[in-house]
């Protein structure tokens, strides 16, 4: 393990940087994972970080001693920085005092989609992104395509949002969906309250790509066009609609549970 | 109308207070509601004001000016102030400058559930409560029964995420949530990864009381011994489980699903 006491040092100015500027984590291909939760899912899921943050304070915790144990044990590296130059760092507050610096990854987009995914169209709010995230990933989703103007994923908080989701999905970002979603082989799927067959009575016992869009305008209408089939969600209030991640929750746990039939 | 030009007058600066103190609101026993969509939800559903806040810009944009003139039309009242005025009152940023003082509601807690509910133990995010009374009203769900550390339901953040379902619902807070449940007529239902019996084999065709917890520790041990029934929604992925708002509309609409059989 490496201490660092100096906010001159050169490796925490980076660190503080890639904290604190969307840009600069776009620009290395890197994020930070903040707290226990995310870094123990990450270990498990994905392997070693680029590099454990911790705060002298934190050493203490069982939690987080265990996580940097398992990192030094696999050689990893582990920084200690003073809990004032921790927490000049965290965007967590009142946070446990560990996190992981990671590559965020990238991928090449798939030719056409063969399984079950989602796309998200211009989906702007980050918890609406990562509750997304969360619910596809406990659903068995595993792609996730999302729109140049969706929320950046791997941003802290849709991180925060998603609870390690991202760990076990595909995700790729900036994708053009028009043309990804004539290619489909696969159904692809929009919500609607304008639409015939209620969510219910569509077949999901296949894989589809669902396709949920801005918080206010919905999918775009070119998009719309190009989907398979467009399903209602009944309502039974004066109520119109639902929040853009209670719609795709309600989706993807009616497609678990025909599928489970 | 009436137009307001000084800080310093007393109208505005109770105004402003009430904008920015969340002890104020409870206090006086009234809220504000931001934005064009929920002033229009308001005046549909439940009537007038106690006044209508306008800033002098919006007086041009049409929909502002089709509020304002239904409610000169009823003999309510209107504030007009000075864009810069406005915007030291109003917490939405680019909003479009108009926004309803209303009372809110207190109601007496009936003495047993006999029709569809809602029970939040601690849920803590705004941002899930107003999700979760938008996906309730959406689901034809009547009331919602809140714990003491539940985020107050009439505060500018869950009133935003709700996007009018208060105004459709009937809402009561601080509500001791045991003896609620003891004395319920309706079965009460939580989630719980570890129940046996699967939501969709649930039977959901009458009324039934749902119980929904802290984001993190989920509902308290002591009301989930309370519960009639707990049910799991299956998981098919390696994430453990859903954001709370996602785990609520899942079950709303199963029991819709149900219902329209």
């Amino acid at each position: 393990m490496k201490t660092i006491t100096s906010r001159d040092n050169a490796q925490y100015k980076d660190l503080k940087h890639l904290a604190t500027s969307s840009q600069a984590r776009k620009k290395a291909g890197q994020t930070l994972l903040d707290g226990v939760h995310l870094c123990q899912a990450y270990l498990e899921l994905r392997g070693l970080p680029v590099q454990c943050i911790v705060s002298e304070t934190a050493l203490n915790n069982p939690e987080v001693a265990d996580i940097v144990g398992k990192i030094e044990h696999q050689r990893g590296h582990t920084i200690a920085l003073p809990d004032a130059l921790y927490n000049a760092v965290s965007q967590v507050e009142h946070g446990v005092g560990v996190m992981f610096q990671i590559d965020t990854p990238e991928r090449a987009v798939p030719d056409a989609m063969t399984v079950s995914a989602v796309l998200l169209d211009n989906v702007q709010d980050p918890g609406n992104v990562g509750s997304i995230l969360r619910s596809a990933a406990a659903a068995g989703i595993k792609q996730v395509y999302c729109s140049g103007g969706t929320a950046f994923c791997w941003s802290p908080k849709v991180l925060r949002a998603a609870m390690g989701a991202h760990f076990v999905l595909d995700i790729f970002e900036n994708v053009d969906l028009a043309p990804l979603m004539a290619a489909s082989r696969i159904p692809t799927l929009a919500t609607s309250g304008y639409a015939r067959t209620r969510l219910y009575d569509a077949d999901l016992s296949k894989p589809v790509a669902w396709i949920f869009g801005h918080e206010g305008q919905g999918v775009a209408d070119d998009l719309l066009s190009l989907a398979t089939q467009t399903v209602v969600i009944p309502h039974l209030g004066q109520v119109e609609s639902l929040n853009v991640a209670a719609c795709a929750a309600v989706c993807f746990f009616e497609q678990v549970r025909q599928n489970q039939q």
